[in-house]
């Protein structure tokens, strides 16, 4: 089977078009709920058998509902590992789902619902995990959205619950409400004025962690940071959805007095920071992924701060998502294995920096910045 | 008094015009000749009225040749030390002549006439060094034109002369001919594929030796090198002269062959450094000197290797002076202290790139470079 893309709804990257609120500092917001079918083993635990079941629930649950009746279905286990690798990367399916780990690989009937903002994860570590992925910081939008799919799927569908306990997950810190909601963040001012130590530890003592670009486990890349809510259990819906706002409200407030600190106090040294960022995206001829999300993560703040108005937020996301290893193996129809993956990042960033100047900067980049 | 450089002739930049033999390797040739007026004593033991009348007589004499009948006169102790740094930074003058020396400061008398194409320090080390600079590797012909000026001053003025030593001079190793003639090429290939120390080890076993940008004590920087003769003692003019040209001839070659084993081995990795530094000179907003001329030799390989197209070799000629702290200050009227130079000086070279790309390079960069 060979993963068409084109054919998924928005190409799966609506939730990066930077039209959210808060945009320039919050790339997305996502929500998810764990539910388990009641009667069927959880999913690591589960015959194949049991696992194609649940799939087959679930797909026609899934089509009875308002948001999912023209979902494309995307058996995991028929794809490439490099398709595979592309969902992923997508931010559509967990490094679990896409069986990208050393060990294990992809487990049989592992699927994906993709509808326009909706999509549902099949045979996950539970056997759904409903998520809602948007653009900017729009946690309460993602939630109600969500929470129809989820009454939707529950007329259908059997849900394992427990009066006391809630819902029922396989991985304990998930039962209760099996919510969890995050935002990706871009946090370079916290970063540069160094704050953000604090921060990150203030977040622990409220219930709230962090993760990297591409959650549990994922190292931190860019400055940019995934906040969630630790605790799913004892607390409604409602409660934890507010809390993970307000903190997260807070957030973005100290990001911005820290980026008025650094523009009141080194103006020179982040003007040239952020233009070299963009110089080197410009001209390089060879780019690893880190690097390149490095450098966008210089000239993002250069955006965010009006020093630099000839590329598009929008273009900085796009290449967040198409500079990444499989994208650009697919892109230029090259093997993920390619030693020449760098020179084609870097072709692709040179292209898309130059459209974008040429659209917003007139003839060319300004000789004088200040 | 206040030097006006726009009245010296071609501006002191000539030699830095790229229109010479082997433009691209090499920047400039210089041949200097050290003399002294018999019956006077040597400058560092002169007392004011000495070296006023050795200013005079070489003043008088110069008037009477046909190179410096229109020279400018440029009495270095009248000038401001930033003025006499800008004619230091287009090596025209010495340090020691300039003054610039934490101890000492600048000689009375010390003076520069300055012709089209050749010059005389008068009351440097010695009474007098004519000199003559020119554009690429044309050590013969700049010292064929220095010949007549000694021969002409030498019909006017009585140099000291040992009928077994040859010329005499202040410091013994500069005695016999009085020659010394060097050559300014960037070698940034023998420094990649680090050759360059086996290179200048060889070139002190053959009575040659080397020294950074601005000659004697100064460091390297931007992997540019003066290459000059140890020995001025035993030899013919000659005899010294085509000592140096051969050998120059040689690490040219050298250079050469280290730039092709860089293209064949390692194409990928030359073309995006190059790139690279191209890159941050278009966009830096603060630059040092140092930085800036790293960069430039990384853009000039570039330009040498046909990689970069879109500058000129002249404009980073020019860009090598006119980053220089003096310059900037210069042009920018401000003072030498004055902590905004390296954002000037960045603006400046935007500025020259960004015109160079205009007339080279179209609308604008390439997309791909390949």
């Amino acid at each position: 089977m060979t993963l068409d893309l084109s054919l998924l709804p928005d190409g799966g990257i609506g939730w990066a078009d930077a039209s959210g609120p808060e945009g320039q500092i919050v790339l997305s917001s996502r929500v998810r709920l764990a539910r388990n079918l009641q009667g069927l083993p959880f999913t690591v635990r589960a015959r194949d058998d049991h696992r194609e079941a649940v799939l087959e629930q679930v797909v026609k649950a899934g089509r009875s509902t308002r948001h999912l009746a023209d979902a494309a279905v995307v058996r995991l286990d028929r794809l490439e590992r490099s398709e595979r690798q592309l969902l992923y990367e997508r931010h559509l399916v967990s490094r679990e789902l896409a069986g990208l780990d050393a060990a294990g690989g992809v487990r049989p009937a592992s699927a994906l619902l993709l509808g326009e903002t909706l999509g549902v994860m099949v045979n996950e570590e539970d056997h759904l995990r409903l998520q809602s992925l948007r653009s900017g910081f729009a946690v309460s939008e993602a939630y109600a959205e969500l929470d129809q799919l989820d009454s939707e799927l529950g007329r259908q569908l059997c849900f394992a619950f427990h009066p006391e306990f809630g819902y029922l997950t396989a991985c304990p810190t998930n039962a209760g409400t099996g919510l969890r909601a995050s935002v990706l963040i871009h946090l370079p001012g916290l970063v540069l004025t160094k704050e953000i130590g604090k921060v990150l530890q203030g977040l622990s003592q409220v219930g709230l962690t962090f993760r990297g670009l591409y959650g549990e486990g994922s190292e931190v890349v860019g400055n940019f940071f995934q906040l969630s809510n630790q605790t799913t259990l004892g607390k409604s819906e409602e409660e934890l959805l507010d809390h993970l706002v307000r903190i997260v409200r807070q957030v973005i407030e100290y990001e911005r007095l820290a980026r008025e600190k650094l523009l009141s106090d080194a103006p020179n040294v982040v003007e040239d920071k952020v233009w070299r960022a963009y110089g080197l995206l410009r001209y390089a001829r060879s780019l690893s992924f880190e690097e390149t999300m490095n450098l966008l993560s210089g000239v993002r703040l250069g955006v965010a701060l009006n020093l630099i108005n000839e590329v598009g937020v929008y273009t900085l996301n796009k290449l967040m998502i198409f500079t990444q290893p499989a994208h650009v193996a697919h892109l230029s129809g090259r093997q993920l294995s390619d030693p020449e993956l760098p020179m084609l990042r870097a072709e692709y960033v040179r292209r898309l920096l130059e459209e974008d100047a040429r659209r917003l900067g007139g003839e060319g980049p300004r000789a004088t910045g200040k």
